[in-house]
């Protein structure tokens, strides 16, 4: 096909320079250098090949993933990457499978509770891929609730052995991701029972499957537990059924960095503290959001390409259609989208550099600001894989019927994404936490204990509960200042009202327990306003380029505005606006979206998506959709032949009217 | 596996006859007997077994869906059922083919369309399945645009033929279901020239296969378009792409019976009212109406059960945990959509009568309420059809990690239902006509036009925008006027504030364009206070059995005030109410929660599906999930053999340090 950037005239318009705009997207010019590097390395790579995977069957779908994961463990040494260098390649090959887990999982399992003894027998192994390391923990009955697992890991003394059981149907080990077929190992998490007393959920490491022929051991029961949401998405992944028949492991595999059985059977806690597992969880979390955020922006980019080459009504003497993106429609579902995936980068890179943050005050023994990092991380990860999930499914839609194909890219990006949103703390389960955390902070206001980081705003509860807001004209609320206070305020207040209803209530776990539904809504606004404060500093910090400040502060506004409106009876009922200036706001949002307009196809740009990673003949660079469409459509092994299988038995019969039971 | 009701604890708190709710769900004593009848057929017959699926290959697959088309049309005629039953078990066999189009779209365009002569030929043909018909009027570059189509039907007066061709890529049909591999012959809409002048579109009934071999005619190329979301889903259905090469057509299989070409090439109108044709667009969506209750009342369903038999967490001195349908977060986005169902299945039957009497009144010249009953039929398509979607997404949600699953059915019956959105009018395309249809009202009001049937409540408007909503306490909110009132009073609000920034601009239709996010919201108040209102009167309808007026009063206070929750920006900005009364609304919500609790499994027990129907393990009747999650994971055909295909290699290598790559 001829080579034409039918985007062009979209690329023409952008006041700002995209180049620049890319490094500020990556974070900094090393990552993004980094990152493109990765990704044409993948992109050019026929092996990566993925255009087909909607089309395999599961077994070969796997098989497939297997051959992949090898192929890029072949290059990752081939190459002598380095490790971020690795993990980036392996984020454009962009397959779940097992090594997201052994990697992502069972590593840093080891690392966080494992002795340092333990570390180097296993690290080694696992290092080296001599060993595949999965997750066991959510079991058919236990997910959130994690101490009701229900697996147990009896010391025997006799043997200096744990012996891992199942001792009923819903203590089956379930979902853990590699466990299913690829895993030779897994971290199994048990309820240590030593001496006759229950402990509690303690991480063990046991060998599932034999290193010479892959057969599981003795005792164990393992399979994959069945086809998932999507076509290819995440049945890519093995994810395992479990279980144990008196499987005995020698004791110094249970991991003993925090607390440890001894030979006589007396179990013992170290001296490290417990809230170093924190850490661990702090930094999953912040990952998940820097995912989320990737996720985000390649529906965004699909869509807001397609939505300016795809026409439709409006016509003039003959002329061209109007493109679908400049209908305010389009644009008032597409835009917050983009700036919400840009709103979301930059609280992904802030999150590193909390997690880096507390990391060493934790290690220095300074535990003090932990429960804020905690519950800010779990509400961001809550937030940001909720507003992806919908946000893909929202740019699906935005690109009409042709959304709804495969070739779009767009539903196995969502079938794909949609486990975020329950993995790693359920997302309501993870916005109580913040909404727990919320009250707390609150009922500590007249103790003189100040709120800190990115709660303390919550000190200046006095203030805020008095504010008001002064907003005159619609060109008032592109003031920063305005913007973040509105938000402090309604944040304050809803989680004021809670508790204030709460100890109206005969016990406070009982009115916690019948307002939680309105202290979601409390958590909601204490997590975008901290979203909202961070694009805020990013806006203000230099950024070099052409238009780049400008372009963010548009993102930004749009960000905050179309917040404010989707809530805006939050505003409204906590008297933080009047509805007046709610309308200004929505007036002040339309003449956003028509300043980012011109910008929309290169701000998408930015995120230097190569097509093989975007994986969407809607959002291919050039704009050349229709016939990639149509190509793409001859390429499905169903058109081999024009007949169909199955003609012959099911439909000649009733055209012919030779179905024998005819009574017509 | 032992027969025991896991849910007979939750059976026996219900406050009312569910036998009686059962009819009520129906809509008649004779509709609840034939759909019972009509669901155990299927669910007793081995033949339409669905629940391997989402395994099957897509050649498979579609083979099966063949197999199960031939299958239900011999029992139809085995049976002598009548067009009603064989309907009713077409939707029980749950499976997308190419037999909805032929009975639901290609039979109606020529009953609507075709001349007395052109029924009685293709339409003998049709309902013996003689021919098999598919509606091709989609393309490749046009979709809600229908006068965009660019197929051309240009009459040749020489052969007395009309040439159908594609002149270009974009003008290929592109997505007509049962189009790809199964269809004989389509109505095709195609640009109808004649002597050098363009009509317009029309459509053409055009024979595309052999009806001896099912090979494609000459100048007839066709195929699949290919894999679309989702495993199973709609990947039983072949949506197909079609092009033509100057293909010939006899000038009678023109569907003349709005306007015709005479045998010298002059095209005619006929004196049949075109507004006839609206007719069966109100047909057809009602019909969608009615399956989006269906749809969203499998999914609640699912989750209502699911979410009883669910525990976690709360278990006190080592009792059992908590149910989570008993969290008030569970509750508050659980039983909003139980209610909704219902709703949905009320305004649904409504939508019936009055098809049925809008077709009287255009039988008998009367067209004066057809703009009214359009814009009503296109906006409760659109509204019922995206809550659904949404819908059966947050159901999934509800059900946690088990939801992502495909034997819990949710991803399945999601991917099937969202095209939904898309089909029969783009949601937004849609709301925009109800927004344009409130516009032209509101405009009128002064002039002495009434707006009548759902529409009536504007001529109020000037009490309405006077109104003072008069709740004091949370029990206020019961009273089904204060409701009406309050929605009335949003809805006309909204209505008149649009129309007023509108008249603000320099002309009306960029007025309507820059204001087009503002107008959908309009337009979704109409929308929704027409269900509400349908839904109040069903509670005042002369309900027999105990305890169904309580509960429909209930679900319809649930449905009503969680909406007033979710748009509380509206209420509050036009000053519909106050913000105390929004509080005391929400209060009042939280009440209902828990009267609804008792009743909420047999509230859904009402729908008196199979579990066949419902094609879930965690929806199960009986609510013995856990071991028959487990018995399905290893059905999985990818369970056959425990070392998967692919283990020698791509993983012995690596774990046997046998990759001659390896530099480690």
């Amino acid at each position: 096909m001829e080579e034409v950037d039918h985007l062009a005239h979209e690329r023409q318009t952008a006041e700002f320079d995209v180049e620049a705009m890319k490094i500020v997207w990556a974070g900094s010019r090393r990552t993004f250098e980094i990152a493109d590097r990765m990704s044409r390395l993948v992109a050019s790579d026929p092996e990566f090949r993925k255009d087909n995977r909607n089309m395999l069957g599961r077994k070969v779908l796997f098989r497939n993933s297997l051959r992949k994961a090898a192929h890029a463990w072949k290059r990752i040494n081939e190459l002598r990457l380095t490790e971020e260098e690795a993990a980036m390649l392996r984020v454009f090959v962009d397959e779940a499978s097992y090594v997201d887990l052994h990697w992502g999982m069972f590593v840093p399992a080891i690392k966080g509770q494992g002795t340092d003894e333990q570390q180097k027998k296993w690290l080694s192994l696992a290092y080296k891929l001599h060993i595949i390391g999965c997750y066991a923990q959510t079991e058919l009955g236990h997910g959130s609730n994690v101490q009701g697992l229900e697996t147990t890991a009896t010391f025997d003394p006799e043997t200096d052995e744990f012996i891992i059981h199942s001792p009923n149907l819903t203590s089956s080990k379930w979902w853990p991701g590699g466990l299913g077929k690829a895993s030779t190992h897994a971290v199994v998490y048990a309820r240590l029972i030593t001496d006759g007393q229950d402990y509690g959920v303690h991480g063990f490491i046991v060998q599932l499957r034999s290193l010479d022929d892959h057969s599981p051991l003795p005792g164990i029961t393992v399979g994959d537990i069945g086809m998932k949401f999507g076509n290819g998405a995440y049945n890519t992944m093995d994810n395992g059924v479990l279980r144990f028949d008196h499987v005995r492991i020698p004791r110094d595999q249970m991991l003993m960095r925090l607390s440890k059985v001894t030979r006589e059977g007396k179990y013992i806690q170290s001296d490290v503290p417990r809230q170093l597992a924190y850490g661990t969880m702090v930094f999953v979390r912040q990952a998940i959001v820097s995912d989320a955020s990737k996720a985000l922006s390649r529906a965004v980019c699909i869509a807001v390409r397609y939505s300016a080459v795809r026409r439709q009504f409006g016509s003039q003497d003959g002329g061209p259609e109007t493109q679908v993106i400049d209908y305010k429609t389009q644009q008032s579902r597409l835009f917050p989208l983009l700036a919400s995936a840009y709103a979301f980068r930059f609280v992904g890179n802030w999150l590193k550099w909390l997690y880096t943050d507390v990391t060493q005050k934790l290690q220095a023994g300074d535990f003090a600001t932990l429960p804020e990092v905690h519950a800010c991380t779990a509400g961001l990860k809550s937030l940001t894989t909720s507003v992806t999930a919908d946000g893909i499914e929202e740019c699906r839609k935005l690109c009409g019927g042709h959304g709804y194909l495969c070739s779009s890219g767009l539903p196995e990006l969502f079938a794909a994404y949609v486990p975020s949103c329950t993995y790693e703390g359920d997302n309501v389960v993870l916005l109580l936490q913040v909404a727990r955390f919320l009250m707390k902070t609150v009922s500590q206001l007249g103790s003189g204990t100040k709120p800190t980081g990115a709660a303390a705003y919550i000190g200046k509860a006095e203030y805020l509960l008095q504010y008001k807001c002064n907003v005159r004209k619609a060109e008032d609320w592109l003031n920063p200042s305005v913007i973040l206070e509105v938000f402090e305020a309604r944040a304050v207040r809803l989680a004021v009202i809670c508790a204030q209803n709460i100890s109206k209530a005969s016990n406070p776990e009982e009115g916690f327990s019948e307002l939680s539904a309105d202290l979601i809504e409390a958590a909601i606004a204490h997590c975008e306003l901290i979203i909202i404060s961070k694009f805020i500093d990013k806006v203000q910090e230099d950024n070099e380029g052409r238009g780049i400040k400008e372009q963010l502060q548009i993102l930004c506004n749009i960000y905050a505005l179309s917040l404010l409106h989707k809530h805006l009876g939050d505003f409204l009922t906590t008297n933080c606006i009047s509805s007046k200036q709610g309308a200004l706001a929505n007036e002040q949002l339309r003449a956003l979206y028509t300043q980012l307009r011109p910008n929309a196809v290169s701000l998408v740009d930015a995120f230097n998506y190569t097509d093989h990673y975007l994986g969407s003949v809607l959002g291919r660079y050039d704009g050349n959709v229709y016939p990639n469409l149509y190509e793409e459509a001859w390429k499905d092994p169903f058109n081999d032949s024009v007949v169909p299988d199955g003609y012959h038995e099911y439909v000649r019969p009733l055209l012919k009217r030779e179905l024998r039971f005819s009574r017509l």
